[in-house]
């Protein structure tokens, strides 16, 4: 599993340049791409104001086939009017000139800056460079992870291999994401591929049962972006085919590894995380109900300091499944830090404090909150809120 | 008007000791007290985990009569359980026996840390020493206030004298509230007193439509606390009373100019903060959707960083807008950074943005974004977010 990366499923093919989008240098414009269409499902941010990319990309998928994915990092392009959706339409243009393509089999996807024009000079540049390059080793699968990055300080990237029937079906993904991560019904920019063939109503519907468990779990600062992309291109070309039940839910499942995988690589390279923070709730009325305490919780930034700073103090803990909206009564709950009962039936339990602060020196903790005898549960990853996190996003400038 | 305090509206006592809750020794039990029963307004917390001093209190006020407030700093008395409950209502009885009234006439308050027992045998000695030195001297009222804060910075109050017919009127108002703030139809710990006479629905609907106009809109992490209470007490001893519409309306003012000089200060000292952030959402299709629009933009921590470094990167505010969970379209909305257009009808505005960033060196900054032709508009006060209140809530533990 450690040698498979995202070239590793049959019939795909990657590229990235460094076109000069990024002051620093690093590699921004990539291409993923296959020999002919292949079967294709994405699911996008649910912001109102989403980005050029965006408003292009759901166009391109809406038949369920793509041929290559182009994408640049660096620069957002969005709230950038018309011209920004003239830029979006023209990158699936150049892309789909040199790879021989329909415009329309282009799906793009662009990150970074919101609120500035695309530089349309390197980007044309850019992606003619890339499709140069093209190749399925390893590298070639590195680079365009590195391609897509931006504040993150890690390469993301899972994959798995499995049998249906008698054939090898392999599924790898990459996704970016750090800063302005709390989608909904969406994710950051998530690009996976597979060799099975599958219907695309079918893919489709996999693909958003997996992101709700997994990229929409994760928070970091709550703050959906204008730009959440996750797409899934199935080539066919291991020779299994999603075409009965059995088959389907094996798919699922390593679908779900490999999107879970990947959601908890975005909650640990937090912007200024040092920590991962696991929230599970459970016994609440309904998953709804269970998933918006547990979010409430993620994102209280008094709850994330009290983890940065290994302080075992769960009143902000409680206090916070107290305003999520829905019923919590806190009589009936029970919390747990790093497995130490600290709070139930509404009074404090007594508790080696020392003990549970030591326990929280780890990277990763887990609060669990029992809030009574119903059948909801919902798990959140986070990290903690650091002095990084500010100066992130405070002293460095646009 | 600087010269009126707490206790310059008549018939009002005050008095506060350092009973050795808190560990630096300041003052931390206090009364504010009537010769006999006046009416009384109060507003609580929306919070479903509430402090014991909430259950108490509303049952005490829902008469719509009060004699006396008792409140403790450095112990919230939430999360405490049966017994928690049990100190509440043994602070009145405290209270009310030094003091020669009903237990049921006593409001108790309390805040601090969640989840700690009261140290009982303190706040006993406390209640005495505070009812053995009640007076109404500009001392008592800033003492008072001092028994009231925890990592506030700076003291709180806010006064006016009007006339109402051939009578002068006074109302004045003290209140706490630095972290954990994020009220909703409440509002952290506030005391307000006045001279006016009114019968207690006339005061209770004061009260609360001055609250949604103040407390209510006032964020700095959005975690609304388990001890949130606005009290007002109105003793009648001017000789003026609520009898007319023009005199209601009269004091409507009066006390909306107190209360938001009161939440405006909040924000001025949550924690960490180095700058007011004041977001003004116009022309959404209601009110409701105006607030929601501005909350999203004032909790969004990325939109604090940016505040906090004078960085113009209005497509923070932008896009925060877009996941307020109402309607809203950028390609008819504008937004204003200290004056000046940097967004409008979807699409970037050329504009200095040094001389944006300077304007943002201000102690007190203005978004504003207009939505579209809507007749809903609301205004949200918070503060910037910075490395300091990740030291204050992060390096200081419990």
């Amino acid at each position: 599993m450690a040698s498979l990366h995202l070239l590793s499923p049959r019939g795909f093919t990657a590229s990235a340049v460094a076109a000069g989008i990024k002051r620093s240098g690093k590699l921004d414009v990539g291409l993923l791409t296959c020999a002919s269409p292949v079967t294709a499902a994405a699911v996008f941010t649910t912001n109102r104001v989403f980005a050029a990319p965006i408003k292009v990309g759901r166009a391109h998928i809406a038949g369920g086939k793509l041929q290559a994915i182009v994408v640049n990092s660096g620069n957002a392009n969005a709230c950038t009017g018309k011209r920004g959706y003239g830029d979006a339409m023209t990158m699936c243009r150049l892309a789909a000139d040199a790879l021989g393509c329909s415009p329309t089999a282009v799906l793009p996807s662009s990150t970074g800056i919101i609120g500035h024009l695309l530089p349309m000079k390197k980007i044309r540049t850019g992606i003619a460079a890339a499709a140069a390059g093209l190749g399925n080793s390893r590298q070639h699968a590195t680079d365009f992870m590195d391609a897509i990055l931006t504040t993150d300080l890690k390469r993301k990237s899972a994959a798995v291999e499995f049998k249906i029937g008698r054939e090898t079906v392999r599924l790898a993904g990459v996704c970016k994401g750090s800063g302005m991560i709390g989608p909904r019904m969406a994710t950051m920019l998530a690009y996976l591929t597979t060799d099975v063939a599958a219907a695309p109503p079918l893919l489709r519907k996999l693909l958003s049962v997996a992101a709700d468990e997994s990229f929409n779990c994760v928070t970091v600062d709550d703050h959906a972006s204008t730009n959440d992309t996750a797409v899934l291109l199935a080539s066919g070309q291991s020779g299994a085919r999603l075409d009965s039940s059995a088959a389907s839910k094996k798919f699922a499942a390593a679908l779900r590894e490999v999107t879970q995988s990947l959601a908890w690589q975005i909650a640990a390279d937090g912007e200024g995380a040092t920590k991962v923070v696991k929230i599970v709730v459970t016994g609440a009325s309904n998953v709804a109900a269970a998933k918006a305490i547990a979010r409430a919780m993620a994102n209280s930034p008094l709850v994330k300091c009290a983890m940065h700073g290994n302080d075992p103090n769960w009143g902000r803990l409680v206090s916070a499944a107290g305003y999520a909206g829905v019923p919590f009564d806190p009589d009936k709950a029970a919390l747990k830090l790093q497995g130490t009962v600290v709070f139930r039936n509404g009074t404090p339990m007594k508790f080696d404090s020392a003990k549970v602060s030591a326990a929280l020196r780890a990277s990763e903790v887990t609060a669990e909150l029992k809030c009574g005898g119903g059948m909801g549960h919902a798990t959140i990853w986070t990290c903690d809120l650091s002095k990084e996190y500010v100066t992130i996003n405070a002293d460095y400038h646009t």
